[in-house]
């Protein structure tokens, strides 16, 4: 790879904004997203690691080997009983190196909303605007926490990764992701969510995947706790779970988080967070972080309707999968919790096997169904060795 | 204080790339510069931190008091015989926040350069153009990397932090620091140094400050060692020196790294610099981080015939001033060696005392005399008190 190589790198090798999330620039550039996008940090707590020791493999370096590149992977991390059996880094990244989390970065917001609550700082119930009144005459009316955080608002927005045009485009650029052309009058993120004035559903109804409604859900934990996002999620999370490295979050022009899906982390730091869900949220010492009670919910209390007749069911037509406090749930006796992100961003946490997979790519599609069935397939390797 | 408080903030609060240097803006952005621009980390080694222990203190609580809201200083720390003596944060900013530089930034450079070419890995003696013959056609050609190191260069550049036109604010927008207007085609920081064509003296003549020539001094490391500049910072100084925090430099829009300001520091990380230059570059446990030898150069080498003739001579009449490597020293039996930046930004090493100061501020005027004033007479006072 040539990317960014060079002083200065030539021109046809130059991850910019304006193609820093397509091949070959974003095997680079998701591991360098704060060069392309400014951010804010997620403070660690340096003197407080959780070290994580090594284990013996829980599969050949051959199999492991021929995923590696169809999957774009640049991090792969497992952990199996707490230890860490498998640890890979391609295309230039390392142990140190935080990597876009996309929209595990929700998840991540679902972990946080889950102990805000616990400490009485958030109220699931309440509605949206009774946080954010401003937001009245939008399509977020009577809306509640609980139903952003499960992704059953019924809010008109076009998902579409691929288009050219349109809201999201609208979105990314008042995220600070896309160019933002001559003559352009973009909004910031919080201003975006006042475009979106319409209907598509009830709320409450089906699983209904809209990205701003986590940017939301992160503008209603601020208003909630009276902090900014970057710092509640270093307070709350990343401190108290030994991360190694700080992570950090972008920001639009006016300090805003992404929390949709610009949260950036290292491979081992997303692994734990993945161990703290195999063991009810506690540390290995048995410092307890996220609590119990919030992933029983996040593992029981998943709405199978909602997911039947939701956005993402005929994409998953072999699992018994819900949607709850932002991460999926294969359901069944042993059941797999999972975070997943475009481009190949994926944490996936099997407690009754205390197994937990963190993976990070750079697909050039966003949502490649070959690389995600290989991806699985692995999974379900790794399940079957343990 | 207001800026940035909020979700969002109000429009007249917020801090952002059109008003971030200016006050009160300034005073949140300057501990916050990643939020607004683009940077690359400058990593630590968080396993291998230089502890600072605490010491009695120097002077009264009252005489500090007095001096930090006129200076608008944002954080203090004083060491005496490698003790935390004195430590303020004000503003909001705290022991971990970094803190921009600006012209510190090139002093940082200059340690750098000396322990690049103790290794072999740069030469001071070649000419600019030997690594960079694209630059063969500009004022830089015949001048030697020494000369480039010392200010010694004589290429016109308006160096008024002032001006609203002219070369400062492309060199600004290059360097992604100022808002790119509509129809502006704005080249990197690297391709700004071709604009660069016309000589106002010889080389290795007048102290001749043109902060471009710091930036272009970054890319002659980068070239001369094969790697980026945050990367050889990081290698080379912060993680041997034992710096607490990761540090940070702000970037173009290409990965540039804008090394004549834009590097951003803890308090803690810069007085343990200046730590450094009162122990002939040496750690507490004795690790060499500096050659002894260029430290001894800085103290020594400097040009009084280029200080005096030179651009500052007539802002430091008081002075026996000299400036080698990106330090200013004040000579005499005590030396007094430091670096400076515009609105505050200061690191004092007092060898003889074993003393030094970090001082970080976000003054309105770039270039201060009534602080600048109040600061000095601070310095004198703590010289005197031990």
């Amino acid at each position: 790879m040539t990317v960014m190589q060079g002083f200065p790198p030539a021109e046809a090798d130059r991850a910019t904004l304006a193609n820093w999330r397509t091949r070959p620039y974003s095997a680079w550039a998701f591991h360098h997203v704060r060069e392309i996008v400014p951010s804010a940090p997620i403070a660690n707590a340096p003197g407080d690691v959780w070290r994580l020791e090594q284990g013996a493999p829980l599969l050949s370096d051959e199999l492991l080997g021929d995923i590696l590149a169809p999957t774009c992977t640049d991090a792969l991390v497992v952990l199996h009983q707490g230890r860490v059996v498998h640890e890979v880094y391609r295309n230039g990244m390392g142990a140190e190196d935080p990597h876009i989390l996309m929209s595990v970065s929700k998840s991540m917001l679902g972990l946080l909303a889950g102990i805000l609550a616990d400490k009485g700082l958030l109220d699931l119930t309440a509605e949206i605007t009774d946080y954010i009144p401003e937001l009245a005459a939008t399509a977020y009316a009577g809306a509640t926490v609980r139903q952003a955080l499960d992704m059953r608002v019924g809010v008109e927005f076009c998902e579409d990764y691929t288009a050219t045009t349109g809201p999201i485009i609208a979105y990314r650029k008042a995220a600070n992701w896309n160019v933002v052309e001559p003559g352009d009058t973009v909004p910031d993120l919080r201003g975006f969510q006042q475009t979106l004035t319409a209907h598509d559903g009830p709320h409450g109804g089906r699983f209904h995947y809209v990205s701003p409604v986590t940017d939301l859900l992160a503008w209603v934990i601020e208003r909630a706790a009276g902090r900014r996002y970057a710092d509640l999620m270093s307070e709350h999370l990343w401190r108290p779970m030994g991360a190694e490295q700080p992570a950090y979050i972008t920001v639009d022009r006016i300090g805003g988080p992404r929390a949709a899906g610009g949260m950036c982390v290292t491979a081992r730091d997303l692994a734990r967070v993945g161990q703290l869900i195999c063991r009810g949220g506690a540390r290995a010492d048995g410092r307890q972080v996220i609590p119990a009670r919030w992933l029983d919910d996040i593992t029981t209390q998943g709405d199978h309707e909602a997911w039947a007749t939701g956005d993402f069911a005929e994409r998953f037509p072999d699992y018994d999968m819900v949607y709850r406090s932002k991460w999926y749930i294969h359901r069944g006796a042993k059941p797999l919790i999972h975070g997943m992100g475009i481009h190949g961003q994926f944490v996936f946490a099997d407690p009754a096997r205390d197994l937990v997979v963190a993976w990070m790519a750079s697909e050039a599609d966003p949502t490649s169904d070959g690389a995600f069935g290989l991806r699985y397939r692995l999974i379900e390797q790794l399940r079957a060795a343990v």
